[in-house]
């Protein structure tokens, strides 16, 4: 498997424990949605004061994988890594890992499908968008 | 496929919503954690005034498929139900239904482990709980 | 001091819990703003699946204060009393009860300003709105 | 006014964002939170990795006053500082600045109370505790 080039620290905060004291389930896909969305911003698909209705992509599919607790004094670093380019679809590679020991506390791999949030239709992918993953991910 | 039994109602709040004004992707696990909660409780298995420690279920997976938006105007179901037992863990399927049309927004199926949050271990399902929820859910 | 006539359930989520096991502060204000919202749709002044952007409030001023924890198994209404209305802004009254009980177990006193997110600039409150919140709340 | 001398960077986050596409206002708690949490670990009052039940402060009063939308690309920097110590009670002012602009986007008044979890009481400020923020603060 090809590694991810792309990494976004993100810190633990207090708000996003739960009872049992670490990072709540919920909070994983919020961690996994900050790193594609800077991702997407690292790439200069988005530059974060356009409006967010123009960041084209719709969440189709989800599966993560928990490996360890993240506990709040964790450095976490959160990384994205887009592993395939269909038409209208692309799959993203993602995991969570601890900055100082490099364990791999989760998975995930996210299906979204580019979308025209302004028309409320799937739409192929931007071939200017496509080209950029392409050359930065060394996708065929 | 056995259809699910437990539904909880739950409400969609402005706080859940995200800039594109639907239910952010990470609240979709929110949402099935307080229907997998409720789940366990109407089955006796968590009072709701113990500890939180005694809740024994740590996730290992999930999976989550998106169907539809969930808007703020939306009256929301949450479907939970164990369709496997394993020894040390269990698939819950779960689903998000507008409880008005009917329509199927988002469907989920997650792994549960029973789990220790005292010792910190996983540990065999209670034969207790195994009992109840075979009950329930009719499994052989 | 006039009673607050208004009153909205909300369910305290798994999710809305922090490590000390109770509504984490953060969420008190969720709490709060969802009452308010449904206190707007009741009054007619918004329908729910408008553009958020027609919801022509902006938040000055927040004050809370915390009387009890509130736990994950107690039912709770939030309250909302327009108790002052301005040229350009009004003071809103909430509380949150422990339906049972009827314990308070938090009050604020908030401040909106109508704005225009449109034109992105405070307005005068619509003088159609000011009519109705007289009415419902017996303001002179 | 003394100035405050803690301040910690917080990244906006896309989920912290609402459907008016800037920082919802109940994330201005959470962000006054971790501040505060990382102010108390910053003056070795907590370590981070103890039971939280350890961090024995209850929130007793919030008073926000917002003075600028918080949006998703603005570097932002939070502020905390103990301004009056009382016998039980402590008053924290706290502040949200753009980092760049030095813009105050937010400020509050806080009044914690100590408070022990375990016995579930309030408690007066432990004298170590005390003896710290008044070295740090330059309180007499």
């Amino acid at each position: 498997m090809p590694e991810i080039k792309f990494f976004h620290p993100i810190e633990v905060r207090y708000g996003d424990l739960d009872p049992q004291g670490h990072l709540n389930n919920a909070k994983f896909l919020t961690f996994f949605e900050q790193a594609r969305v800077q991702y997407f911003i690292h790439l200069g698909m988005f530059t974060g004061d356009q409006s967010f209705k123009d960041l084209s992509e719709i969440l189709a599919e989800v599966r993560v994988t928990f490996l360890a607790p993240v506990q709040f004094d964790m450095p976490i670093k959160v990384g994205a890594r887009v592993s395939r380019l269909g038409n209208k679809s692309m799959t993203i590679e993602q995991s969570i890992i601890n900055t100082e020991t490099e364990d791999v506390l989760a998975t995930a791999e996210i299906i979204v499908v580019a979308y025209d949030y302004h028309a409320e239709k799937t739409i192929p992918i931007h071939d200017e968008w496509r080209k950029t993953i392409e050359r930065f991910e060394g996708l065929p």
